[in-house]
């Protein structure tokens, strides 16, 4: 009888094109599922929470895949797929799940991310995990922005377009959180889901608002009327910034 | 006249093969002695306080160069020179110093942090910027052993041959603190001076000793009788795991 084995990975976003597999074969999908078929010697199919962008990290994606048996128990599972792994991409643990558990479709909650360094030059050590905003923030209006946007609102301004139109643009942010350590800025996003580039969209506005070049206002605006949003200039914070934190289920 | 600038680099050591000029002209040495070169037209030579050995990353590393003459405002140093360098090595700051000053014989104490990931799988974020154990470690033992090596000791014991003998193996560790966050230690290390190798010698033998395999009691032996030393296995830690962090003058 096929099981169903839910496991949590965590990659370094630099070297792969992004989580969804990709005809050159060098998503992290790709990856993970050249490594069951490795351990399993079967073809099968990863199905990942987050289809993360090229550079994004994760420090606990979560994923799961439908196998043919039970081939291994639990804990031997992230050895062996480690053993078929580059060490940019490491599955930290494994369960089997009931058969109705999908790792995208189950999902009742995100938490991402967002690291900054905000100083003239970034340190060498931080290249490909912050983003270097070398123009001063204001912490407090950066933090006060950031408030505006938690709870149920239309998102549709905070958005880019994946191919496919989706279902409703509405989300909920539960708690949206910024921790200012000397040069840097880090912001934690939960929600019950994000759009497509939502979070890094999100951090462009408040980064941009909080270098005077846009106001709290615009958050409201563009929360309460999205159909007239877009006339502000949009930022996209780069994605080697962004961390996905957790999934919750 | 010839002016002395001093500046302060920050670099991943992961690409470059140390601090130290060699053959292959990958050193970080090499690369700032191009930058001068690039931003003076004159040939000159970098004189760095810690000759970081090849993987080891610096915060800030201090260093210092004589300038043909006063070629640029103190300002438009590290501008001009980063420009000239990847950015995995950064000239955070630089100040014109008098002659007598000497970023190696003139340094009156360093600081080192070692990296220490404890843990069966090592997030992939880390890799290159932490020791991985994966053995348990005894955080009380680790932090009981640090505390036998301050002090005024002869450290024969933890270093090892750089080509030439040193004049004295005697130096000052004047405070060890080991901070212990849920699977990362952290080890910094502040003295007068470190022999070749010894902030690796003193975190290998700090794990050993925190996984049961040695006693805190050789520490003692190891100072007090540093000829009779090196009967005990000696563990280097890896390079990646280690920091520069200040150089004091």
């Amino acid at each position: 009888m096929p099981q169903r084995l839910k496991f949590i990975v965590a990659y370094d976003g630099a070297p792969y094109a992004g989580w969804q597999s990709q005809a050159g074969g060098n998503a992290v999908q790709d990856h993970l599922e050249r490594a069951f078929a490795a351990v399993t010697g079967a073809e099968l199919r990863v199905h990942g929470a987050g289809r993360t962008d090229a550079g994004v990290h994760a420090l606990a994606q979560c994923a799961h895949a439908v196998l043919p048996q039970r081939t291994l128990p639990t804990m031997q599972w992230p050895l062996a797929l480690n053993a078929n792994l580059a060490p940019t991409i490491r599955v930290l643990r494994c369960a089997y799940v009931r058969q109705s558990f999908h790792a995208r479709f189950s999902a009742v909650g995100k938490t991402y991310r967002y690291r900054i360094w905000n100083d003239r030059i970034l340190p060498p050590i931080e290249l490909g995990r912050m983003w270097h905003v070398p123009t001063p923030l204001d912490g407090a209006s950066l933090a006060a922005a950031g408030q505006l946007l938690i709870g149920r609102h239309d998102f549709a301004a905070y958005a880019a377009n994946r191919g496919k139109p989706v279902a409703s643009t509405i989300r909920t942010i539960k708690t949206l959180r910024v921790r200012q350590r000397q040069k840097s800025f880090e912001i934690e996003i939960s929600g019950d889901g994000f759009l497509y580039k939502m979070v890094r969209l999100i951090v462009g506005a408040l980064v941009r608002c909080a270098t005077g070049r846009g106001a709290a206002r615009e958050f409201r605006d563009n929360l309460d009327h999205p159909k007239n949003a877009h006339q502000a200039p949009r930022v996209v914070a780069p994605a080697h910034g962004l961390f996905l934190v957790r999934v919750r289920y």
